[in-house]
């Protein structure tokens, strides 16, 4: 049986070209012991994931060149030498960027027993959903009645945030681009705000006008502008949870920071950046506050599909261009 | 009896003109119910009256256009009308900037009992040491071991937090200007480095060099290439208390910050601007613990003394020139 995957040729400087993604094959040898292969059904594209282009090891080793990439995806296991796992499951595990995945069951995942659809658990219930859930509440403690402000706001991560801190009773205010993401963002009872075409000041001015009290908690997709206008805008003991700073991902070369972190000693304020990889102790904890509102409709999430495999690095690179609202996903054949 | 005091006669753009300052005088009226009238031995100025001067509330009011400035002092009760001071006492408060302060005694405190000069109270033993204390421990959360980095490390408050993380048994780094500077650090145990005619990529370098293991936690004072260098050297859960910034004070516009804040997050970093005035309900246990050190001298402090009211100002600005080592005081007739 052939696996068909992704590589990368070089580790790119700026916006990754299209033809750094090189989609090969192989043909897969005999199961291991404790491996087990799957078919893949949905891979997952995510920000983050530009950090382990860069040839220097983040807070994940990068991408090796040449040999298939990697990334969230769900499929359903065709053959098992882990008796934990058997034919016909579905899982989640790390085995994307390819159609067929033979790997180590160690990191391989039967989902869990809600009533979503299968990709949900790369999104809403997935890692975006648990990076919301962390980076509002354990690192930016966010208390009932917060005035919280979320950039890249109609994302798959922003997304949940702001729906997350409605539910509990704060103030939020998000931040996108296109009109139908701000129109979205209104429908959740969320004030949005448009960076396009707009200086920090001008932005700030927009954010102090949506939330006239003032920020306490801001959740930090994207840096530049948004944190310079978030900065200006903190109350005393304000939080910031830096989850991404995709404005700079693909940065040639060293672009300035706020002018304004000054405000960090004025305002008293917290910022600490977080990684949910390091959290993963409480993904039950999530699951089991979130799930329900997930499966009883009270939180929406939106999916941006592209389909088939050879489509993979284009819906990778349109996340720098915010091609997608909510969770970017590729369907494979199933 | 009268009183010579400074005011300011405008709010300055950028290093205050010395001509923004004037001496004046005015004859005190009876003391009223609950004041007391206290000739002044030892004034206070310090980086963050800058704040005070910029007619913008920040985290202080800002001081009022032709009152008498405020700020630390020491002095002898002289007259008073609280049962709890007595003439004779010897008291820290906040009506400095003048040589007799006449007010209200609730702000007005007796020295506490330690084998210390009383012009310590303003010093390692007062709101600088106790902004020390606070920011190392409590905002920073320094652990034995620890890699630490400290900007203005010669400075009233840097001075102290350098020799309270030596205490601890920390690997310590301070960044600093002048030759006797970096050479008082040097005979604390202390890695000095100079930040003179270097970029911020340079700073990085004489850091890294000066820590091979990285920093842990970052003191910050300065903010500018301080703070840019400090970045690049973060170790993963680094913890930076922000301090002050008085790089930035005098800034007549907006400077860039640091161009890789993302740091932040690649080091899961945490920053958090603190104010001492939060903290107070610690001074006594910082006291308990420092004055000890302090007395059996275990910990050297400098001081740099003006002589005589008239030499105020030039004293708060030769703060920003780098015109002290350890506590910046003016010394009055007594």
């Amino acid at each position: 049986m052939k696996s068909h995957f992704f590589t990368l040729s070089d580790y790119p400087n700026g916006l990754p070209e299209r033809e750094l993604f090189t989609l090969d094959s192989q043909s897969l040898p005999d199961l291991n012991p404790g491996e087990v292969r799957i078919r893949n059904r949905w891979l997952s594209v995510d920000p983050y994931m530009r950090g382990r282009m860069s040839g220097q090891h983040t807070y994940v080793a990068p991408f090796r060149l040449g040999q298939p990439m990697e990334g969230g995806a769900i499929g359903e296991v065709i053959a098992s030498n882990d008796e934990r796992l058997k034919e016909g499951d579905i899982v989640s595990h790390m085995g994307g960027w390819r159609d067929i995945a033979q790997i180590s069951s160690s990191g391989v995942y039967p989902l869990p027993n809600a009533d979503v659809p299968e990709q949900a658990y790369l999104g809403v219930l997935g890692m975006p959903g648990m990076t919301a859930w962390t980076g509002l509440n354990r690192i930016a403690e966010c208390r009932p009645g917060d005035n919280v402000l979320v950039s890249a706001a109609s994302g798959a991560v922003g997304s949940l945030v702001v729906q997350l801190a409605k539910a509990k009773g704060c103030h939020v205010v998000g931040i996108a681009g296109a009109a139908h993401k701000l129109a979205w963002l209104e429908s959740l009872g969320v004030e949005p705000v448009s960076y396009r075409d707009r200086s920090a000041h001008e932005l700030s001015d927009a954010i102090q006008l949506a939330s006239p009290e003032g920020i306490d908690v801001y959740f930090e997709n994207v840096g530049g502008i948004c944190l310079e206008a978030a900065l200006s805008q903190l109350n005393e003991g304000a939080r910031i949870a830096v989850c991404g700073m995709i404005g700079s991902y693909n940065a040639e070369k060293p672009t300035p920071g706020p002018s304004n972190l000054s405000q960090m000693l004025v305002r008293k304020a917290k910022m600490q950046g977080f990684i949910v990889a390091d959290h993963w102790d409480h993904y039950s904890e999530f699951l089991k506050e979130v799930a329900p509102q997930v499966t009883a409709g009270k939180i929406d999430y939106k999916e941006t599909v592209k389909e088939g495999l050879e489509s993979t690095p284009d819906a990778f690179l349109e996340l720098f261009k915010g091609g997608n609202t909510g969770k970017m996903l590729v369907a494979l054949e199933r």
